[in-house]
């Protein structure tokens, strides 16, 4: 008898209208691009051409990660499959740097500041003011949360790793195939804790957009092949690059 | 202190591309039209508009009732609500009539027996089947569920209500405003057990598309105002005439 083993797709969410503006959104719940659609899209056809489905998806409570889902699941005829949302997978809340112009925040304060607060494993940005125009204290979807004012990646692994284990992990062991539609942050937490990579070498893991990411794991939710694969290799390398050089 | 009420919202699709061939649909998981697309935005801004914000959706399996609540809801800025769905929301099954022009089976079959099959209570189509083309029997998505081969309304009362009083009533008595985004069938007979509507006079009553009809219910799950209130009641009355004429 061959092992069991477990399939999770991640997908992060395509072009949002703050990425093409080079704006740093974090919780802002921004749209899609036109671009970000097509993404969505493309990436519903990678999973129904390499018949891949999903039985259920976990998704965040931003519209860029929603839209995404929807947009793939529907051209993958699976628009159908129960959804779970949870603030916990959303985008690493960016504090006060919400709403700002990357390459402003980066000549403003410098280039070590700067990608230490994009990439640093434990140093949060500076936190929201409570009210501000980019803060979501006040949105009826957090009430009674104990949400973030600013976060690190190690506070984005701090509050998706109960999700994951409470909530993705049991639907893996029910023998579903699980699709978790997220964020470049939300998704480098979740490969971080299942490929085992160390606070220094996640830095430099970026996750391409709208690429399903496909993870077989075996009987201790450990990958088969370390790193996944991705459905579309070649254009995998290529985002992979751009992300890198994004706020340049 | 005010009598405590619960807050019902119906929303049935917009336009179908097979609305618009007329073709009978039933279980055929068609897309929105273009004119659907906007009738489900149009629905959301009627919400926004009057401030009523659904705390969960419910909807069916098909693609235009689900594709309407994605719509309508991104409008409305309730994108991130939890969504239950449901096959005991579908449309009426029309058994073998499904894909079939309704105008060619009124006169192949006669005035009388056409508005048997669109009309009765009790009276379903011939059965659909097994196998052919426009049958689900064999989509992943109703796998081991107790599908029907064709349905009359009182079917669809039938199994829909068992899921109204497991899964909706229980969200109404949480005090949560409740979308129950679906299609005509379901939808009317929702509102035949609400408002106790006899079998003879649910024949004449239709729902209008992507017009939010709001009931409050008192305690015993009645309504407070009969028949329920459109967010755009000229609009409503205009398009329940222009149901009344399909087929036409």
């Amino acid at each position: 008898m061959a092992a069991m083993t477990y399939t999770l797709v991640l997908l992060r969410h395509g072009e949002s209208e703050w990425n093409a503006k080079n704006l740093f959104t974090g919780w802002v719940d921004v749209p899609l691009s036109e671009k970000g659609v097509a993404e969505a899209k493309r990436g519903g056809e990678l999973l129904k051409e390499a018949g891949v489905s999903p039985d259920i998806l976990h998704t965040s409570l931003l519209r860029r990660a929603i839209s995404t889902a929807y947009y793939a699941l529907d051209v993958a005829d699976l628009h159908w499959i129960p959804v779970k949302r949870d603030w916990r997978l959303n985008e690493r809340h960016y504090g006060a740097l919400q709403g700002k112009n990357k390459k402003e925040i980066r000549e403003e304060y410098g280039e070590e500041q700067f990608m230490l607060w994009r990439r640093s494993y434990d140093v949060p940005p500076p936190e929201i003011e409570l009210g501000s125009q980019y803060s979501q204290d006040a949105e009826p979807r957090y009430a009674g949360e104990p949400i973030p004012r600013s976060e690190c990646l190690k506070d984005v692994l701090e509050r998706a790793l109960p999700y994951w284990d409470a909530e993705i992990v049991p639907d893996l062991k029910a023998g579903k195939t699980v699709l978790v539609a997220a964020h470049g942050n939300s998704l480098r937490a979740i490969i971080k804790h299942l490929d085992g990579i160390d606070d220094e070498t996640i830095a430099g893991l970026n996750v391409p957009t709208g690429i399903p990411l496909v993870y077989e794991l075996d009987e201790n939710l450990t990958p088969v092949t370390k790193g996944g694969t991705y459905l579309d290799p070649d254009a995998a390398a290529e985002a992979i690059k751009a992300v890198a050089n994004q706020g340049k």
